[in-house]
């Protein structure tokens, strides 16, 4: 079983904290986006829509989408559950996990990639959505920050994928100068605790690309 | 048990669809999107985010998000599976369905939101935005067709969730003038033989409308 995954790129990430919070290693090629070997023919063979993580198994096949890949060793590595326990709770974590998906991670994402100087070239930008996308977040971490009030992560008491995607979406806003603002305490603080876990530390881009 | 739904519209008609897969019958309460119930206080008590659908629970907890609420029935009707049996069957659907969300769905919404007249007004519309996604559909809708070479559903032999997310997509692309081309075979024939389901035809929003 291989890795092939971008230290410096969210999505990735994902992947990484997760299995660090299981505590699964698994052995892993760098893939150089800046250097488009994500576009090379090589790995368009793994996935041809040109995206990282790839997980690649011992029998050749291949497992694209972060997520997709999350769920692999959920299922392989139950302990400790990071999509949840049985079907109310999994779901729940399900439409955190979402909504940190669509309302948080994809509004960042949009926002950086439509609005950044690194895609100039490299995508068809139009600024006019990537500023639509900064607005909306605003919004989302308004409605995010009194969702939480109370409790210690996203979903609920329990760490989980959405919390992942949430950290990975704030981080990554950072390269976009978006911000949490500081009146919004709860999210504030849960951002400063989950920032501070190891998983999180080790694999900032941060500290990476330091 | 009681569902908040939508019957013209593309994700709940996902959950109507997988619940009709699963011969499961729950109370429906229809939200007008129209009339914009969907904003009034009442519904906004049940999901801040103002989405259909939502699942509301004999406790008085809410569930929302589609997939997330055809997660919670796929783990208390666990037949016939329509998310995968096993992990490594269960990460292909999930990375099959996503796929679907974020390539052929994501890039249908984005044009039917961006370039439709209904949403004038609505929303803030980016025509620029709307019409690179349906470029970006275009050239996806060529990839998935020769994914799909040689197999009967998205994900494999078995109808799955993908299938749901896809179908529910291009019934929705039409609303924007998108059309699978005659040249892409098998694309088609899923298209032609997923349509054909009860399930697809009893939701179908052509006939809903009529």
């Amino acid at each position: 079983m291989k890795l092939y995954t971008s230290s410096l790129a969210p999505n990735p990430r994902r992947v990484t904290i997760f299995l660090a919070e299981k505590g699964i290693t698994v052995p892993t090629v760098e893939i150089d986006l800046a250097k488009k070997e994500n576009l090379f023919p090589e790995f368009l063979r793994r996935n041809p829509l040109g995206r990282v993580p790839v997980l690649e198994f011992d029998d050749g096949s291949y497992l694209a989408e972060s997520v997709a890949i999350c769920r692999y060793f959920e299922g392989t590595h139950p302990e400790p559950p990071l999509f949840g326990r049985g079907a109310r709770e999994q779901a729940d974590v399900e439409m955190w996990n979402r909504r940190m998906e669509y309302e948080v991670l994809g509004n960042v994402t949009g926002c950086f990639r439509h609005t950044h100087p690194y895609w100039k070239g490299r995508i068809e930008q139009v600024g006019a959505y990537g500023d639509l996308c900064r607005r909306t977040l605003e919004e989302r971490m308004a409605w995010l920050d009194g969702e939480i009030a109370g409790r210690s992560f996203i979903a609920g008491e329990r760490f989980t994928v959405a919390d992942i995607t949430a950290v990975t979406a704030f981080d990554l806003g950072r390269v976009a100068r978006i911000r949490i603002p500081e009146t919004l305490a709860n999210l504030t603080k849960w951002y400063a605790a989950v920032s501070a876990r190891p998983s999180v530390v080790s694999t900032s881009p941060a500290r990476k690309s330091a």
